[in-house]
């Protein structure tokens, strides 16, 4: 590549860009660490983009209505933090470029929300960001189609790599945004031909251009260090009914010795090499030094999105002052109001009526409850509408044809719908809910670990929770799952006993700010154990007494979900014979270890033997059998010692010993 | 579709493609449970695969020449089942169709790994078959060139629904196959534009062929339902140079009132509709009747099998001696004698010269003396050979010009890559292990699942395992992945601590026979703590007493890898008061909890306070703390409350209080 003469054909989009390339050389050589090349190879298109096209408002990087930029190959998070910095966020002071990947540090080696106003979402792992971005889009759709262009009306840009193309997720994303046809959704390949390992070559010879046109995407290849062309292709793509990806030819570490090599994917540290290609840039030496008139040129385009940001604000505020309130309470996540109290009468109705349904029919009975009266839920499923029970009357589909629609067919995509789930959440004004079987949480860990690092309230609904779904076998039956999802931070994991609980579990579901919830639902049928209707919402403390003993209490017995009805029974045949039998039901770990040591102890006594019942691995189990007793009692545990099987249910809880009797005779063994 | 036409037009063909349908019918009703409409829809195109094409010998189905038969779309296992039935194979007698989906039958609801020779792979998660195809097809090429197209000349035939094509991992074996230039792998895709959620149009309007075409695939379109055109699709697809996707256009349920229906995708179990079926396609109508002229047919396509492989083994047997022995140790999996002395030396080597190192470099170190006397080996990285250390200097590269080459550059494909390992292990022959950094684990997890389950000693080298990584940041540092691993039934989760717990692991994962192993290693450089030499391999036994208490024995340190140093360094400090402290190194959980009680209770008496270290989430840890000892003892954890954070490693460590002085600090609260 020949800087000098980028360099002359457009000196001062040349200045501008070369801000981003000596901001990054200097942060990743003051980190010894961190990725120079994506930033040096993408700053042409970052620029065009920001001056030209980028709706933004460095003053108010929460704006609704501004463009959203998702830096999907979250490595080069120096361009994001450049372009934030030279723009004016608040919250990226040149102090924070020079503590580029320290303790407490806004710039993280990976971009990560919350961090800094301004950083749309975590990336990193490679693939999100563009699995996001399809979340973040169909929100603006279904939003635009709700509150009217003039308050809804934005693109989401995303920038991805060869990496992200990789992996199967962004498949997932492609296939879904094309068959959606989101057409304020555009995508930068930048197409520099290396990863870590080497040329691309080494392992893929995707024609990408027409793989993204085989799943319906607008597409156009350009050279991506050419300002003109990345305009006219952008304003191409805005005008497109369609996705967009434009693939940009782009020389990664441009104009360093390492340009075009894999060395360049990295830490680019070098002192010598770092001045040679300062020089070659024409740009000024000093460390972290950006010349006035460049760094007043990159403010002007903030303050030109601050004039855009007014205008909009004036439209909003000619809103009704209930359609603002209701925008607002939309934005800020609040549940709304008549919540509590819908939950509330569905869980009295079903403490009289005491029916006997699967958690995964208790859990449409509850949407088709809140639905209706929370219009900012999205829901979904991944091919299993029918099984996970996510649709209800209300919704409509969302399909190119109906923007209004807010139930989604995800395809058999269970990472890019959990992606996209956390995109539509990130978006704002949404609160996004997907089904799946609870076994393919597998398949979408990578998106959930992500919901739970950055805090999004995503629900996800996982039915078939345990051997008793039956025939479908092992491959179908988690049994380490709740143990998975329970060792991952900042994530609740419900499993409902009935279907008050899972109203319970739902209410907090959607009153969660900062923390993704798990249901994990049954299909078999289930009894109502809540028949005494308490307005207050017991499943909020985790863990409470369903059933005390009577007499001497001789035993405790924990469970969860299906297996609470088990652990009542086993109480009902140990208390025929004299022994007192406490049943403690369990429906969310989390939120019992939050609650104070006295409740807890309230709730688990010293004293009693102790026995946990849960069709699942017992791993996990010994902290509540053992670890927080003050003297030592015996426990033991209920449950699967490994993989399922393939037979109907019931059979499948004998076999594998999780009955009644099996309870009881552990109990009577622990006492002797 | 005009089944009468399709009667006249092949009556022989019809005759047996009729017998797998009503044996689906018969057996899904007996179930009342199941998916008919694949195997009904696929029908045609399996019965002119087996007459025709495949090559097999159902009174020998593990003959390594084979071809290999993947049936992606697990869910239609009935079609497998009938195949394996109607041609001959021991394990599939007619019992078993009758006792499909019951507890112990071999006819599980999705086809199982193991239960019956003749089912080459576990599928039922979507994708995963068509990626496990990968690998069989990777371990073909290496073997061919190995051993001469007299021993090894055979294809790999995948039969994959839209769900497959949909899930991510589909991309990722679409683009590794189409590199790699797989040209002895044969997809079928089964177009019939259903999925459980309705038409296929609701979640996707990819147009498969040109995605195949658009990563090298060689791509036909086909009416699915009739036989010259399938016969002459696989012919040219045989004769292709390239892997080759065949887009079968069929009808879902073919015949049935429920054909061209998402209903038709699953249990099809009305007694008349079946009936009327039965009479339409012209077949006996008697439940799981078969006539006997047709079941005569089906046999002899097995007989020709059987020829086939006679001639095979002439040609085996004109081996030399020390060859033959060599290919069945090979498929025998066993590992080679030189493996313990070798093993042996490097330890000693490593005890006497003590250097500090990452564990992934000691695992380096390791694979370079294990993969010039371990042939089977096949290595790789998902984008991170120079992270992972898993390349070494003797293996070549595998690619379309060399297919001796023994590493694999998979691109950034960590669920392809998982999936492709077990298809590699399944075919035999071939011993897989690949790496990438542990928290991607997240992504592979529906792959490494499947190792568990099926009992494939897959390795899975997995770096960078702790925020002992540092500035990358959260989303790159594992916390929670031990637990998740660890909660997996039927998993080897290494964690050394130095060189030669790393030499010891690599040796019991290369001696499993039916257990995957997960190495948890460092990035950053780690003290060898095993100074003294022992022959024996201490970490078989999964945890073992490595410093020991001088005096009164009053603290009991457990830690794993990267931690064990820093429990030494706290032992230190603990000693120098006179508290005396054991350092117990537990580099394998699930090998410890198998070795008797007496064992575990030497290395873990009661008595003591027992304090563990790991920097990961304390999940799980509460089972040795406080689960199995005679006396309630006190205990704590030192690791990680959470997420991690981006910032230098050492910063890291002290910030979360991971450090000599915490963890002695705890052991003395505990004391009081």
């Amino acid at each position: 590549m020949d800087i000098a003469e980028l360099r002359s054909a457009h000196p001062d989009h040349w200045k501008k860009a070369t801000a981003i390339r000596t901001l990054t050389l200097d942060a990743v050589a003051a980190a010894n660490s961190g990725h120079s090349g994506m930033p040096m190879g993408m700053a042409d298109v970052a620029t065009v983009l920001f001056e030209k096209h980028l709706k933004f408002d460095p003053k108010a990087p929460h704006w609704p209505d501004r463009d959203r930029f998702i830096l999907s190959a979250g490595h080069g998070s120096m361009l994001l933090y450049a372009l934030m910095y030279l723009t004016g966020y608040e919250d990226m002071p040149l102090s924070e470029i020079k503590d580029f990947r320290q303790w407490g540090a806004k710039t993280a080696g990976h971009p990560e929300f919350g961090h800094a106003r301004g950083i749309e979402t975590t990336t990193g792992p490679l693939g999100q960001g563009i699995a996001n971005s399809v979340g973040f889009a169909i929100a603006e759709e279904i939003q635009r189609a709700r509150w009217g262009k003039k308050i809804i009306d934005h693109h989401t840009y995303v920038m991805a790599g060869d990496g992200c193309l990789m992996e199967g997720v962004s498949q997932e994303a492609i296939g879904l945004a094309g068959m959606q046809k989101l057409g304020h959704l555009i995508v930068f390949w930048d197409n520099n031909n290396i990863t870590i390992d080497g040329t691309v070559d080494m392992a893929d010879i995707t024609n990408q251009p027409m793989r993204f046109d085989a799943s319906g995407w607008h597409v156009q290849e350009i050279d991506g260090h050419d300002p003109e062309a990345i305009d006219a292709a952008i304003e191409l793509a805005k005008n497109d009914p369609r996705p967009s990806m434009i693939a940009c030819k782009t020389h990664i570490a441009l104009g360093h010795a390492a340009q075009d090599t894999s060395k360049g994917h990295g830490a680019l540290t070098d002192p010598t090499q770092l001045q040679a290609a300062k020089e070659a840039y024409g740009a000024p030496m000093g460390d972290f030094e950006v010349a006035a008139d460049v760094k007043a040129a990159w403010e002007a385009m903030g303050a030109r999105g601050a004039a855009t940001h007014q205008d909009w604000q004036t439209r909003f505020d000619a809103l009704s002052a209930s359609k603002q309130a209701e925008f607002n309470r939309q934005y800020a996540g609040e549940a709304p109001k008549k919540l509590s109290a819908t939950i509330r009468a569905l869980k009295k109705q079903i403490s009289e009526g005491a029916p006997k349904v699967a958690t995964r029919k208790s859990s449409e009975m509850t949407l088709e409850v809140i639905n209706p009266i929370c219009p900012e839920t999205i829901g979904g499923s991944a091919d299993l509408t029918g099984s996970n029970n996510t649709l209800t009357a209300d919704m409509g589909t969302f399909n190119p044809d109906n923007r209004q629609g807010r139930y989604i067919y995800y395809g058999v995509r269970e990472h890019g719908m959990a992606a996209a789930m956390n995109g539509m959440a990130l978006h704002g004004g949404a609160r996004p809910y997907g089904g799946t079987f609870m076994c393919f949480t597998d398949y979408a860990r990578g998106a959930m670990r992500l919901s739970a690092l950055m805090g999004v309230p995503a629900t996800y609904v996982m039915t078939h929770d345990s051997i008793g779904l039956g025939e479908d076998g092992p491959t179908h039956q988690p049994v380490e799952h709740l143990a998975m999802l329970r060792a991952t931070p900042n994530m609740h994991v419900f499993r409902p006993a009935d279907t008050v609980e899972t109203a319970e579990a739902w209410e907090l579901a959607l009153t969660s700010q900062k923390t993704p919830s798990v249901l994990a639902l049954t299909r078999q049928g289930l009894p109502t154990v809540r028949t005494e209707h308490k307005t207050k919402n017991l499943t909020a403390q985790g863990a409470y007494v369903l059933a005390d003993a009577e007499g001497k209490r001789q035993a405790i017995l924990m469970a969860t979900g299906s297996e609470v009805s088990i652990a009542l029974a086993a109480r009902d045949l140990l208390q025929a014979e004299g022994i007192g039998t406490r049943v403690v039901s369990m429906p969310c770990w989390e939120l019992f270890a939050a609650q104070d040591e006295a409740y807890r102890k309230r709730v688990l006594p010293a004293g009693p033997v102790r026995v946990a019942v849960e069709a699942g691995v017992r791993f996990g189990w010994d902290q509540w059998l053992f670890g927080e007793r003050g003297k030592r009692d015996k426990g033991d545990f209920v449950g699967m010692p490994g993989f399922g099987a393939s037979a109907p249910a019931d059979r499948l809880y004998k076999e594998f010993g999780i009955t009644a009797e099996d309870t009881a005779a552990k109990v009577k063994a622990l006492l002797g």
